[in-house]
């Protein structure tokens, strides 16, 4: 069988407001933030499967004929994502020699790709291809790196195996898939989480298949019609933490202080609220100043409030301070502890104040990047409208 | 009439928890600054009555004729402070030619001495003496550097007057009075705070005059029984601010996001609460490094809260970080946007490492002063047992 070429991207995953409160039964706001993963698939004619993921320094090439001796016990081309297959998991870990303790990124990556692709095509039928993917997202940064990879093999595979229909048209520079498609991307993104993550929440693979903003409370994820797209700077203070940890210091917090740190939680809900709210007001009347200074106010309260649950660290106190001598308004997002934060932009702000504070940040040893959260999920894209640092890495491999 | 000399002094007031959210229903804990205020009071036989006040350099004297003239139509030695006599007031401020406007901090001082001491005896028995203050309180700067005055004030003229006796006795270096000298020096110094301030809440007077910690909540003040004395590095920015701008901006943040702030301010409620049970833990158990923990815990938690509420500044977020760089917590005390704040001192502190992180915060340009809370109220002092530097001051006048 051969399959048709597609490049496709997700966008990553930030935080906006409710991290940690979420897991104490409070609302929290995902968003879509535009550093992306891309992936290019292409078919082949050497027999051979071939995965290439140079940010993690990892090219794996499989002969056709051994993978289809390991597929052939395997009904194939199964049309539902649930439930995961353990014993196909189980074989690959055996076919990878990898059954022993816990995988790292390479192997799990490698691991959640053979089990989308060995799923999605009947095992007589397994194509030839080579996958190649580069992420702008810096990974274990908790930004949905991983997501950001399952939502694009999914998409891909999915593409490949004829599952759905590829939407790009002629003259079109990217498309997106129709609503059911997304479904099922999403719903094969997650058995890639689940192999990568063990017991994900479900969140980065939505926000990586339908962008914008979700609403995630006592476990369910509600996507929001519409939301603004907002200029950002992501910044990686690149300090190292545990989420394990981090999140168990907030509950051993509220345990001892539950007076103190429970109305501490409800106003991080009224916070999550009041920032849906006003996002929604922005794409239904004009955008003004107003909508701005409350965004502001909201995240300044919100990063207080972290603190007080223990997940602040000096060098997002430095952040904070760095961006606010700009007039930047700064959080952490996610687990914190260090880890990364966002830096709202004004849409009037010059691109000169950008660039100082860009360089005021990297003086300060961190990576930063000017992106935007709110924008699209999972897309394909035409060849020639990639931007090119992108294609140029892809077409390396 | 001649009078016995005597000395006195009374402590600063700093607010521990619960600034801003005092105006709004929940609990402060208001406790004694051991800043202190020094009186002391000459009988004379010039005819005169004096009063020196260094701090704010002013020196005035009145012939006691002219005053024994003013002071007839007056019914004098009142021994209810309670209500205040209006009309004294009027006449003292045509006697001293300030009928018009607001009066400055000089002309308030001189007025409440004035009216006190009028007020205490019978006109024609108004003694020749002279009164010199010193304070080791900054003033203006919400420490109670006023009320502290005017405890001196009617602690040392209650005393001249013979309406309550002098505490100390032979060999004694300090001494306080009884409970009811205590209610009646309190409630002449409330006097005195009306003059200076129009309309004061009473707890600064109260600290004043019982020292150790006060709850204040819907207008009640109520001392609490004991409370260990506990080091603090005291702290002015010396940033100035207006204490009426920033409770109007917390009450407009209130309005604005009620959902949000409303459970600040009960988070705020239940540190005062939980402060007051460890403090009181302290004076019944042995005194533990994790009492400490949660002093420190509770400092950083409210100053975040009071950050929520707006009432932050760069130069409190400054003495924050170099204070906790030495392994110190600290919050601003008052009404914040600049102003003083305290920092707390563990007992094992080595000294050197305190001098270390004084020198660190004059190096940012703000006056501080290593001292104590929770210690004694008004007290009398024998001259030969009171603090050299102090004496050296009152001397000179």
């Amino acid at each position: 069988m051969e399959v048709k070429d597609c490049l496709v991207s997700a966008p990553g995953k930030a935080i906006l407001h409710g991290e940690h409160a979420v897991v104490h039964g409070k609302v929290a706001l995902a968003v879509s933030l535009n550093l992306r993963t891309y992936l290019r698939l292409k078919a082949t004619s050497d027999n051979k499967v071939c995965i290439n993921l140079p940010n993690i320094e990892t090219f794996v090439s499989w002969d056709l004929t051994k993978l289809k001796h390991l597929a052939h016990d395997f009904c194939g081309k199964r049309e539902e994502a649930q439930p995961m297959d353990a014993e196909l998991v189980r074989r690959l870990r055996e076919f990878m020699g990898v059954t022993n303790g816990n995988l790292d990124s390479c192997n799990t990556a490698t691991l959640a790709f053979l089990y989308i692709y060995i799923s999605l095509f009947k095992s007589r039928e397994l194509p030839s291809l080579t996958v190649s993917v580069w992420s702008e997202l810096p990974t274990g940064a908790g930004l949905g790196s991983s997501a950001a990879y399952s939502v694009c093999l999914a998409a891909a595979l999915l593409c490949a195996s004829g599952s759905i229909s590829t939407p790009l048209k002629e003259f079109d520079h990217t498309a997106r898939w129709c609503q059911e498609d997304l479904e099922l991307i999403n719903s094969w993104a997650f058995q890639g989480e689940m192999i990568i993550h063990g017991n994900p929440s479900g969140v980065d693979n939505a926000v990586g298949t339908w962008g914008g903003m979700l609403r995630f409370f006592a476990g369910k994820i509600i996507p929001l019609s519409r939301v603004p797209l907002l200029r950002i700077l992501l910044t990686n203070t690149k300090i190292p933490r545990s989420t394990k940890v981090l999140v168990a210091g907030v509950k051993d917090k509220i345990n001892k202080f539950p007076s103190i740190l429970t109305p501490v939680l409800d106003s991080v809900d009224a916070i999550s609220c009041m920032c849906e709210k006003v996002l929604s007001q922005m794409t239904s009347e004009p955008i003004t100043g107003e909508h701005y200074n409350i965004l502001e106010e909201l995240i300044d309260i919100n990063q207080h409030h972290l603190n007080v649950m223990g997940v602040g660290h000096p060098a997002l106190d430095t952040l904070c301070r760095v961006t606010l001598a700009k007039g930047l308004h700064s959080k952490l997002t996610g687990a914190g502890g260090g880890g990364c934060g966002i830096s709202l932009l004004r849409p009037e702000m010059d691109s000169s104040v950008v660039q100082n504070v860009i360089q005021d940040l990297r003086d300060c040893g961190f990576d930063c990047w000017e992106t935007s959260i709110g924008g699209p999920g999972v897309q394909q894209h035409s060849l020639f409208f990639v931007k090119v640092e992108v294609l140029e890495v892809l077409n390396r491999y």
